[in-house]
């Protein structure tokens, strides 16, 4: 048989063509131009304009963008107001979350471009404004986990995500660092921002930091990015740890972390390839110092860190105790540098880290985590997000994620903050339920959920000043009195939602004139 | 109005659910146990009758495989065995591609347990026996960028893939090596086994080192992991550079390296961040000893090498000639050890490496490729796959895809090879198209592509013995004889398809009598 005709019947039985040059119009075509110039020849390459223009942007339409540069961050005012400029209106802007420095969205909800906002946390003016009652919609709440998943099971649908990066290829691979050395700004992890870019339709990456390919190891992957834009400056790294990640001096703070390590020492959870979590807020970062010294004495090393990965972990990934940290969200300079330079210090999404979906989320395989938290109550429920005088000053981040997956979740807290009490009747804002919340430390003495009976004994054997939870709030309220209730208006400014995906509570409007 | 009915109202609103513990199944319950042992419990850990019932694989299915560890490979004859035993029938066999080790299949496609085979290869007894006409269905032949874009897009549906790896943590996370050190058998990259990992309906992780979570960074992810099995041993890692890859000793092939350098060298693609490939074969693997010496001397250094990495281009990166390893497969001991510990040696997929329909597939963005040949005619075609006596005896593998994404495409082949012809009117078999090879490097001489002009102009510049391709055919005949035209049987043994996944061309059986 002739061999095309033979080819040709081949091809039919097996459901496949016949091959001829050019007959998939989806293969490229060979290109001789040496590929350092071929590269920046890339259609991807556009300023933020035209970015913004081909991407099919809508009124109406939800735009994203990630935290990682936190106080420092350059790209969600810059892009809001060319958005404005360029005529765009009611956008759901969801963010992982969103900080002092966004104050400037103010004029663009008032303006009507922002009229509906999904975040992890609001702080400062914004925050402010919003719990006064800036918008007509109330801000949904997510927790780091709760917002992967309903990005990834599509109930928070991304139509454009716009996301910072330190350094980024012509292709498109991009990172919050830069290996060859020579990033402008940098944030280290981008474990939030790989959630939008997988699950965006379509991905603008801002940099301030265009290399050659190939940009490895990469975090966002060329083949989820439709436009690269070349900016000014993506972020200010030296603000990456201000806000919620501060080191503490604070005594009480010291008190705090120095008995909840002991607590975790205690705990039946601190064996040697033990695994842990500290969250923000300085008592539990603190908390780092305390522990070190015990798995020092004690010959205990953790197999991995979780979470925000701060400089006190990294000290112990770097003496050896603490074999791998798994970092969603690099919380210093230190931190970032390390994320880059250390072999074992690994970026993970947020999805890896605490989608509630995923048995194999990193924070369920956490034994201890130490959280902080504004507020807890008599049944160990925990608020995270509104302060005592019912505004708006904090963020969900992954505190209900880890206070669910670890074994033991600890949560450290004053007993009295300024003037008010800080473990009360009911939380004003109900974050993390009491069902995850097994131990309270406070300054004045330790609280086990009577759900864990045997934490209780292990505890009180090791002399711990074990009390309930119901003493600790009597002990807080005979020192300075029951304060008086927080009167709120008829408006709700925020929706909190659980980590998957309900609605746990609402937060009512602040009326100045009632406080 | 009531808080809980609030809350019911706003759920309704945002179409969400009001919380309440347990809503959603989906949400993990919380457990105490600590996480080491927790681990333990892990249903996934099965042995692999087991693992293959709980699969589903059903008789007719699609199993797939990798061939990282080459001829030390124990997983697919250990895996076939097995469901033989079982009483399994009529599966078709997937593998990225198999070796002189898999003679045992033979007898499993006897008895009518495979009856189907894809592979990028086929070498030894095996491909001898399925030559002379073993199998009633013919072989199809895949590149490795075709068969990670057939397994995308559901041309080729795996229903269960069984991947060897030298560790893998107790939820799934699996590596070609382990960081921890202690692995029992080490293979590099996962390359090939990531594709099918992604896509296969079930995965079947076979180990021979089980570590604690988190098997950190991962290759194979848990999330794509539905069963894991403990095995004596996956491969043997002193034969990963057997077969294709060996050093060469062979004068004839270190003249034609040296040649295929100063192709390079004068091709106008060798310039500071240029990037490369260099195929199996002794003297496209010699060619970087000798591209180095111009490295050095020119200050000329490269981006990136891209594909099966060797211990050659390891020691380029180390001196820091070559800044990133892209590794799709570590083609020796040294390069599997380097993926472990070099940070910029990094792992990429078999899609990432080569898909022909993704613009930012590794192979696009390469300046030069050197690859072998078993033959190249005088349209410059080449045959990898069938030696002179019609049996197949090689692999496709990325040959077709290089070529094709490359700058400049280099094939070097000696112009006699035996008593035997390697440039010849037609090939045997076609497995790359002559519009995608450039140059070709013999050892009496260099023929370059009528469509590049230009670079046979650089060459002529830089004195290296041109001629036409014709000639080289002309000179080959001149010493040895125009030889028989081989005689094949009606039988259709083999179908060779295109990167981009049409019919190329196709193989027929071989009987003994007519050689």
């Amino acid at each position: 048989m002739d061999k095309q005709q033979e080819i040709k019947n081949v091809a039919q039985s097996l459901n496949m063509k016949p091959y001829k040059k050019g007959w998939n119009s989806a293969t490229h075509d060979r290109s001789y131009v040496p590929r350092i110039e071929l590269q920046t020849q890339s259609s991807k390459l556009v300023d933020l304009e035209t970015a913004i223009m081909k991407s099919g942007l809508k009124d109406g339409m939800t735009i994203s963008f990630h935290h990682h540069f936190r106080e420092g961050d350059k790209i969600i005012n810059m892009v809001v107001d060319k958005l404005a400029q360029m005529g765009y209106r009611d956008l759901q802007l969801a963010s992982s979350s969103l900080s002092d420095v966004h104050a400037p969205l103010i004029k663009h909800i008032q303006n009507g471009v922002i009229t509906r906002i999904q975040t992890s946390g609001l702080r400062g003016e914004l925050a402010d404004a919003i719990s006064h009652g800036l918008m007509d919609n109330p801000v949904i709440f997510r927790s780091h986990g709760g917002r992967a998943a309903a990005i990834e099971n599509g109930e928070l649908h991304i139509d454009v995500a716009f996301l910072g990066a330190s350094s980024c290829d012509y292709l498109g691979n991009a990172n919050g660092y830069s290996r060859s050395g020579r990033e402008k700004s940098i944030c280290g992890s981008l474990g939030y921002a790989k959630v939008d870019a997988e699950n965006a339709d379509k991905v603008i990456i801002l940099t301030d930091n265009i290399v050659t390919y190939p940009n490895v190891p990469v975090t966002i992957s060329e083949g989820d990015v439709d436009y690269i834009v070349l900016v000014d400056e993506v972020g200010d790294a030296s603000k990456i740890s201000s806000g919620a990640i501060r080191d503490t001096k604070n005594p009480h703070d010291i008190l705090l972390a120095e008995t909840a390590a002991k607590v975790v020492e205690h705990s039946g959870y601190f064996y040697d390839g033990f695994s842990l979590q500290t969250g923000s807020g300085g008592a539990s970062l603190a908390v780092t110092k305390y522990l070190r010294e015990a798995m020092i004495t004690k010959n205990i090393k953790a197999r991995y860190a979780l979470g925000g990965i701060t400089s006190h972990m990294v000290k112990l990934h770097e003496e050896g105790l603490i074999d791998k940290l798994l970092d969603v969200q690099s919380f210093d300079l230190v931190a970032a540098t390390s994320l880059k330079n250390n072999r074992f210090h690994q970026q993970i999404s947020a999805s890896t880290y605490a989608n509630p979906f995923e048995n194999g989320s990193a924070i369920n395989w956490l034994d201890v985590v130490i959280l902080s938290a504004l507020e807890v109550d008599t049944e160990f429920n925990v608020n995270v997000l509104t302060g005592s005088n019912g505004v708006i000053r904090g963020a969900i981040g992954g505190h209900p994620d880890t206070a669910a997956g670890a074994a033991l979740s600890i949560v450290v807290v004053p007993l009295i903050r300024g003037r008010i009490p800080c473990v009360v009747d009911k939380v004003t804002t109900l974050i993390t339920t009491g069902d995850c919340v097994d131990v309270v430390v406070t300054d004045q003495g330790v609280a086990v959920n009577p759900a864990r009976p045997e934490i209780e004994q292990r505890l009180r054997k090791a002399k711990l000043p074990i009390m309930s939870i119901q003493e600790l709030k009597d002990k807080a309220e005979s020192v300075i009195g029951k304060p008086d209730s927080l009167v709120f208006g008829e408006k709700i400014v925020g929706v909190v939602t659980s980590r998957d995906g309900a609605v746990l509570d609402t937060i009512h409007q602040i009326i100045d004139e009632q406080i």
